[in-house]
Parts: C-alpha cells; sequence; structure tokens
C-alpha cells in the first residue's frame, strides 16, 4: 500500500517534469521539421509534432526509477525474489518502449499501413510470452443463460493469445482514428486511465489484489504524464501528441488489460473508439472512398467546425456500396445529399457524426461534447461491470 | 546447443531483410529531412542519415521472434521456466530499445550533451536490478602480484553497480567519437562483436557455459543485422548510420558485459576505443580548444585525407593548456605549428593520429588501417587474456 503513495508521489514529480520539459522542447522539434499547422485555426503558427514522445519518454523513466521501490522487498531478500513480476513488469515496458520507438518513428518517417499492423504484433510478443508462463488461462466464463450450450467455462487456447495479440493491435489504432482535433486523443485517453484507476481501486480489496496493483502501477504515471500532455493540447492546442502518443496510450492499455487479466472490462472502457472504429469500417477498407484526412471541416467566418464530406461517383458504385449506403442511410447515420452524378456522405468518424446529431459547433465545444461522451461510456461500463453483471455471471457482491 | 543453430538460421534471415530494407527505407529518411551530405567526397549527393535504427529494429525483432525458441523447453515445463533469465533477457532488450529510441530521437532532434549521458544511466536502470537479484556479484578477484596488499579478492560493493552503470555510458559514446569516415563506426563494431563471438565460442566449454550461451544469443543476431549494414556504409557509403546505430551497439556490448560476467574482456576489445577516448580528452573537456566537427579534411585535388586542425590563441594560454601541450608534444601525439599569435595543432582523435603517422592517404585506405588496428587490439586481448592472465590470476588452462 505505501508503495502506491510513493507512486502517487512520484507521479506528481514526473507531471511537474513534463509539464516543465514540453515548452522547453518545443524548438528542438519544430527544427528538425517535425511540426505541423492547425488545420481548424485561422493561425498559420507552426506546432510542434509527435510530443507524445516526451511525455512518454518520462512515463518510461518514471517506472524504471519506481522498480527499486516495488519491488523493494523482494530486493532485501534476495531468495524469495518474484522473478514472474518482475518479468511481468519488464515486458510490459519493453512492450511500450516499443511503441514508444515505432510511434514516433511513424511520425517521423510517415511508416506504411503494413508496418503499423506488423509492429505492435511482435512489440506484445515479449507480453505473451510472460501471459504463457506466469498465468496461461486460456478459458473464457460463460455466461449463465448460454451455459446451457457451452458449459461453465470454454477453453479457447491459442485462440486467446490471438484475442490478445489483436488486442494490442486495436488499442493501439483505434486512440489513433479518433483524433484530429485539439486534445481528443489525449482527453480520451485520460478518461480511459482514470477509468482503470477506479475500477483498479475497487478491486483493490478484492482476491485479484495484486493483478489490479501492477495496473496501478502503470496506470498513475501514466495519467500523471498524459494530465501534463492534456495542459499543452487542450484547446487552442500549442503542441501536437502524433501517433506517437497514441501508440504509447494504446499499447499501455493492452498491457494492463493483458498482464492483469481484465481485457474484457477495459474493452467496456474503449466504447467510443470501437463505435468509431465500427462507423469506420466502411472508409478504412475502402467500400466508402477514403480522403487521406477525415477531420472536420473549419469555416473562418463563423469559428465552428462543420463534418467534412466524400464524394462517391454513382457510375462507380457496386452492389457492395449501394448496400452499404442504403443502411447507413436506414439507420439515419449519415448525412447524404445527392445529384446526378455523384452521392456526397460526411466522413465516418464518430466527431462527424457528433456535428451531424448536434450541429455545427466550436472546436472545444466538441472536443468537450466527445470527452463527455467518454465518460458517459465509462459509467455505463460500469453499470454493465457491477450490477447487471450479475445477471450474467455468478458474482459475489 | 541446437538452438544456436536455429539462432545462426534466423540471424541470416535478419541479415537478408536488413539488407533488402536499407535501400527501400532511403527515400523515406530523405524526405523526412533525415540526410548529410558526405564531407569527404565531391559529390554533393543527400545521403540518408541514421540508418541505424533499420538495422536496430530488425535485431531486436529478430530476439522477439526467438524467445519462444530460446525458451522452448521452458515453456513445455512451467513449472522448472528460468524466470531469472527470462528477466535478464526482457531486461537486455529494454535497455537495448531505450537506446534504440534515444539514438533516433538525438539523430532527429539533436538533444542536448545532458540528455546523452542522463538516459543510458537510467536506461541501464532494470540491467542493474536484474544483476542485482540474479548475481550480486561485485567482488573483483585481485591479480596476484597485488594479493599482498589486498588480499585475494575485494568487494566493492555499491562500487561496482556505479563501474556498470558507467559502462553502459562509456560504451555508448566511445563508438560514437571514434567516427565520421564511411564505414568505421560498423565496421569497429562488427570486430568488437566478432571478437566477443570467438571469446564466448572458447569458453562455451566452461563453467561459464549459460552466461556464454546468453552472450551469443544477443550477439549472433546483433553481428547478422550490423554486417548487411556494413555492406551499404563501406566506401563509398550510400546511407550513414547516425547515433542510433553507436548508441545501439555501445548498449548492446554493455549489455552482454554486465550480465554475462566479462566486462573486463570486453573493455579489452574497446581498445582502440580507450585510446581514443584518453587522446580526446584534453579537446571533449575543452582544455584544448574543440570545433564541431574533428574528422579529417577531404581534398577534393588529390583525393586524399589531411589530418583537420583547431587553433589555440597564445594570450589565452592557461598553466594547464600548457602543461598538456608540452606533454603531448613531449610524446609526440600531436603535430604542432607555431606562429607569433597561435599555435595551430591537430584535431586530437585515433583517425587524425593516424594520419599524422602514416602521412594522408584515402577514405577507404583509412578505414582499413583502423580497423586492422582493431583486430590487432583484439589479438592483443587475446593474449591478455589467455596465455598472459596466468601470470596474474590462477587461471584453470
Amino acid at each position: 500500500m505505501w508503495s502506491i503513495i510513493v507512486l502517487i508521489f512520484f507521479s506528481t514529480i514526473s507531471y511537474l517534469v513534463t509539464d516543465e520539459l514540453i515548452p522547453k522542447m518545443k524548438n528542438l522539434f519544430i527544427n528538425a521539421g517535425l511540426y505541423g499547422i492547425d488545420l481548424c485555426k485561422i493561425s498559420k503558427d507552426k506546432i510542434p509534432e509527435a510530443i507524445g514522445v516526451v511525455s512518454g519518454c518520462v512515463f518510461l523513466v518514471t517506472i524504471f526509477l519506481f522498480i527499486p521501490i516495488v519491488f523493494g522487498n523482494g530486493l532485501m531478500d534476495r531468495g524469495n525474489f518474484p522473478h514472474n513480476e518482475f518479468a511481468e513488469l519488464l515486458a510490459a515496458l519493453l512492450s511500450i518502449c516499443c511503441m514508444l520507438l515505432l510511434g514516433f518513428a511513424d511520425d517521423v518517417l510517415n511508416l506504411k499501413w503494413r508496418y503499423k499492423l506488423l509492429l505492435p504484433t511482435i512489440a506484445s510478443l515479449p507480453l505473451l510470452v510472460v501471459y504463457y508462463v506466469n498465468f496461461n488461462s486460456t478459458t473464457f466464463i460463460v455466461p449463465i443463460p448460454l451455459r446451457q450450450f457451452f458449459g461453465v467455462s470454454i477453453n479457447i487456447g491459442i485462440l486467446y493469445y490471438i484475442y490478445m495479440g489483436m488486442l494490442a493491435v486495436f488499442c493501439t489504432n483505434a486512440i489513433n482514428i479518433l483524433a484530429g482535433i485539439n486534445g481528443l486523443e489525449v482527453g480520451q485517453s485520460a478518461v480511459i486511465a482514470l477509468s482503470i484507476i477506479i475500477f483498479d481501486i475497487i478491486e483493490l480489496r478484492g482476491d485479484q489484489f495484486k493483478a489490479h496493483s501492477f495496473s496501478l502501477h502503470i496506470m498513475i504515471p501514466y495519467l500523471a504524464t498524459t494530465l501534463a500532455l492534456l495542459k499543452h493540447n487542450w484547446y487552442p492546442s500549442k503542441v501536437f501528441v502524433g501517433d506517437t502518443f497514441c501508440y504509447v496510450s494504446g499499447m499501455t492499455f493492452a498491457v494492463v488489460a493483458i498482464l492483469s487479466h481484465f481485457s474484457k472490462t477495459v474493452l467496456l472502457f474503449f466504447l467510443p473508439q470501437i463505435i468509431n472504429f465500427l462507423y469506420s469500417v466502411p472508409q478504412l477498407f475502402h467500400i466508402i472512398p477514403c480522403p487521406r484526412h477525415r477531420l472536420p471541416k473549419y469555416s473562418s467566418e463563423t469559428n465552428l467546425l462543420y463534418p467534412s464530406k466524400t464524394v462517391i461517383i454513382k457510375k462507380e458504385l457496386t452492389a457492395l456500396n449501394k448496400f452499404v449506403l442504403e443502411v447507413l442511410t436506414r439507420f439515419r447515420l449519415v448525412d447524404k445529399q445527392e445529384d446526378d452524378d455523384c452521392i456526397i456522405i460526411n466522413n465516418m468518424t464518430l466527431i462527424n457524426l457528433f456535428l451531424i446529431k448536434l450541429g455545427p459547433m466550436p472546436e472545444v465545444q466538441l472536443t468537450t461534447s466527445l470527452l463527455l461522451f467518454q465518460i458517459l461510456c465509462t459509467c455505463l461500463a460500469f453499470l454493465i461491470r457491477y450490477p447487471m453483471a450479475s445477471y450474467f455471471y455468478d458474482v459475489k457482491l
């Protein structure tokens, strides 16, 4: 318990260090050509890009320095040193460090998609080996209503490892595609991190004490550095966080989900990201044309954001196109305009969907709305996880 | 034993992959502004910089993929899984991955010196914790002639950890400062790696079998990816390797030296780097003025390299300056010219020293001479390590 208090102290320092470092390092990034122009602003100032690497490094260093403290007891009594727990933490750090490297390389070099999918899979390999060695529990508990068909639990074996590998790829990319307006990537990550921390604190009394304490050791410094980053990335952004931040965040959540065995709960906290992903699927798989940027359109006259559009040429419509469009229109999920030659619909992101349903709004209001939705989803997740779970599982309450 | 054969197979593939990837990724680096002009050539072509990140990533991925194989037996029989050895490998990979990130960040952002010294120290922390837990042998065996004063062995305790931390900082920077001409950084690293591999093979029969097999698991894929890099970096260089490569190499050697307990032998293989470092000290600590670049001067007329010079203004000479200059001149280690106002001496690097002693020469000949010197030092190291060691230590031969 006292190690958590020390950790909060360490994390406070890492918040202050990150907050101090970011403005200091801004010019280094701009001089290196790592900058972008904010497309939703009148000003054409150079905004440094990939600043997530600063918060990511401070996050890693904090955990490094914390190693001797968290394993303090083990270090005093080396005969009983918990090698397996230490290997767990090292594997977690290794996976996160790999994603930090990959994300930064991606920001600098603009890597191809295949590397973005391949490398997180490989980066999660040490994690899976640790999981195999320390737990190797590949059993799903079957919800009560389905037990008549499948029994109490199913062992899905190797499929569970594929699921975990895919979780790492999903988490790293899911945050990356719900992005584009000031403060959204960092804001959503902060909400998810806070949700996991609350969940850990609730469960600290339970029999999974160790797993949740492990999760806290990772999430608290993560949240601290992320909040420092948010301060500078909030509207109007003075820095952009880059793929670096999204990758590190995604991998951090995946690591915690896998090694603390609550991947289903983490996925519940990812509800807005899952909705955004599913809604994006037609464009991601190029069933609907996908422009390079899908972020909302800014009008300097009104200072509001409007949904951005994509154009489908009618002649090129296939049966699949038509079906997808029909479904989307039926459920009123797109804003469709038609003329003789082409159909114009909004780019299918959760951000644009908010603009369609709630009307054009200023950027800061849009970010706030999306973050409120994220918080709402966390509340829903806790509702599903606690009161409702008792209908599906034998839960000790 | 068979795992070494599989590893050689894996490493051959990683050689081919690196060799294939480097030319493919060249334009990504140039487009990102990561390029330099070769100062020792007439052509002013853009040469991609920091390509060491490619070989470094392939190196890491190779070891990642190799984990399930090297721990194959442990994975079958999870009750006896060697958690401590696994933690060792993870800590090694974590330290190397951190240096890959730091090196790449340095190439992109041009970090300040304090980060270059601070971060390797922090990156070696997991390594030191693993060392503490798994070995914690902080005892130096005293050479026989000195035993009458100190006894058979001295336990230097915490000093040993400081020594190991400094080893990581030294190795990462030592290669970085013996650099500047085509193929030298990569060539010297390949020679050191090969030396360590030969040493491991000799010692594989001994009682330190495990430590040397661990070292081989790291060094063989390292050598494979380094040789692929050397092919493209050899005169005339089509790619530059950047700080990335030097940092990764240095940390890889430090990791192996620390975790396989033969840091003294590794330091013997670093003889040219140590000489270069000691020779550079007056300039590194600004006792003698140090220009930004100290690499040799290229003359396009003769196509030869000449030692580069630094200027000392006589009025500004302090007693310390005079003393250092006197010593260097006495031992004929500098080429000194004088007029009324200033003294002109060569920049103090091993590269310039070679040019002074052997005369101006073409770049490729200079690299070859320096690499031959590195090989000679390896032979000397083996001479010290084997026949001569019996005069100083009780060695079983």
